[in-house]
């Protein structure tokens, strides 16, 4: 079964665990968040990405929720000291494969490629591409100012409030190769139960990408990433507050209205949960552990099943 | 007192601890090696100024000998997983000052500042000037080719045998800002005990410092390297034999010709060791201990205040 996965950072990543426990990874292509990179220390880094690959290669800090595992902090404890930009937090595994990255990228390698590389080395079976290997960048608009992702999220500790969203190239980036044909050859599409602005807006803010979800063939099938209308962790429940109004299913639905057959809800979100035009499958939506991820996994490919 | 000093990596870093245990640090300007520099995995890396650094900010691993003193290896380690460049051993906390430096040399910053405020951070209190800002690289001819310093250094285990060295860049690099000054002003000028070919030649190399040193007005007194005609740690004395047709006191003097007025030399090379025009001074040059870094610096500003 081929699936297509709209992925944004840990949330999306404990998702994929689950899809890829449910069908053969062979399968799996998951289409990743590009708007909250990065450059720093005159390094690239792609957190979203990076989410996924250390999740699925079985590295990431499960504790700390995200990151390597194993991880130290020399580097930056170095830099930090030296007067380096040190705001935000690179561990020295991590380092590692942001030079390799880097490096790559500098050499006038394609974003798309070296994250093909970089997942092969670390035993990744499905297929990551970034929604584009074109520079595009999530900006966040607030009263103090605008700001890039990562400035507003972890400089500012996402204490402004956000009054909109823009994606700085966006206009001109074209899908990354791969991303058009997955989409096309899907049997289900899914969007993972990320940040419906930050981290799924930037990839449907690619125009190829967004008409082809327009004029999917498959069944798509979107996981809300609120339970009882509160984020797991991070802003989302703010801003779905803030820019759509509430947080009830009915709102994430119209973040990807005309794009989804049918949302994920948890129980706690299921009472007069009808959407026009939109199914409801209703689990329990919490992935902290294999059997929850592989449960919510499920629910979206059986979901989907029953819509075709 | 003011004193220049220049310098190679290791030797030359536990000699200048004995110099500014015996003289105040204020007027203590080291001239640094570059020609050892290399860029790797996108970083400027400078392990002979960073050897300076690091010895005389009590941060260098006295065991290992070279690098930082707590050292982990977790970024290289990712780099090797990954398939990146992993052949020059770079340490989390090193990593830390590469990414600094490279980070601002790429913004236009010249080595030099770069250098004076690693320096500074690190509580150096002598100044460290790189011998030039512009680029320069000691290039090693062999019988298997022709190899940057740290390839045949480092990654070839420096098994060829050398046929030739030369200095790319050295036509056109011009003393980085403050080299010419303290030479000028120095009451005396030491020549670390470095290998004379790799770590002294590439400073030479560029002209108006070897013409300063020709005109000098202070004393000049070199430190061999050599101990019973061996190198202590690295490839000095097989260099001296290929290129300068033997390891006794005369053949290092010959290196400095013209350039220098004394030599310190160990007491197992003391036997004949008279040289034409070269006055020689005898002490134990092991320099295992601060008491030896100590004594060593000191026979060598003696010998220059006999001199003046």
């Amino acid at each position: 079964m081929k699936v297509a996965v709209l992925a944004g950072g840990v949330g999306a990543a404990r998702f994929l665990r689950g899809v890829v426990a449910a069908v053969d990874p062979a399968g799996v292509t998951a289409i990743g968040n590009v708007g909250d990179d990065l450059e720093i220390l005159g390094l690239s880094v792609s957190p979203d990405l990076d989410s996924v690959l250390y999740a699925l290669a079985g590295r990431s800090d499960e504790v700390r929720g995200w990151g390597r595992a194993d991880e130290t902090w020399n580097a930056l404890e170095s830099v930090s000291e030296l007067g380096g930009d040190d705001w935000f937090r690179l561990g020295d595994r991590d380092l590692g494969l942001h030079l390799v990255r880097s490096e790559a990228l500098r050499r006038g390698e394609p974003l798309s490629a070296v994250t093909a590389r970089l997942a092969a080395a670390l035993g990744v079976e499905l297929t990551l591409l970034p929604a584009t290997d074109d520079r595009l960048r999530t900006i966040v608009e607030t009263r103090a100012g605008a700001f890039s992702f990562q400035e507003w999220f972890v400089a500012r500790g996402h204490r402004d409030e956000v009054d909109r969203l823009h994606f700085d190239g966006a206009d001109s980036a074209a899908p990354a190769p791969g991303v058009l044909a997955a989409l096309d050859e899907a049997d289900v599409i899914l969007i993972a139960p990320s940040n419906p602005f930050v981290s799924i807006g930037p990839i449907l803010a690619v125009k190829a990408i967004r008409e082809a979800l327009e004029n999917r063939r498959a069944p798509a099938v979107a996981v809300s990433p609120l339970i009882g209308g509160r984020a797991v962790k991070g802003p989302a429940d703010a801003m779905m507050t803030r820019l759509a109004g509430g947080t009830a299913p009915r709102q994430v639905a119209d973040c990807y209205k005309g794009l989804i057959d049918a949302l994920v809800i948890d129980e706690a979100d299921a009472d007069g949960a009808e959407i026009p035009g939109v199914r409801t499958i209703v689990t329990r939506t919490l992935m902290d552990d294999a059997d929850g991820r592989l449960r919510v996994a499920e629910a979206a490919l059986e979901g989907a099943a029953a819509l075709r």
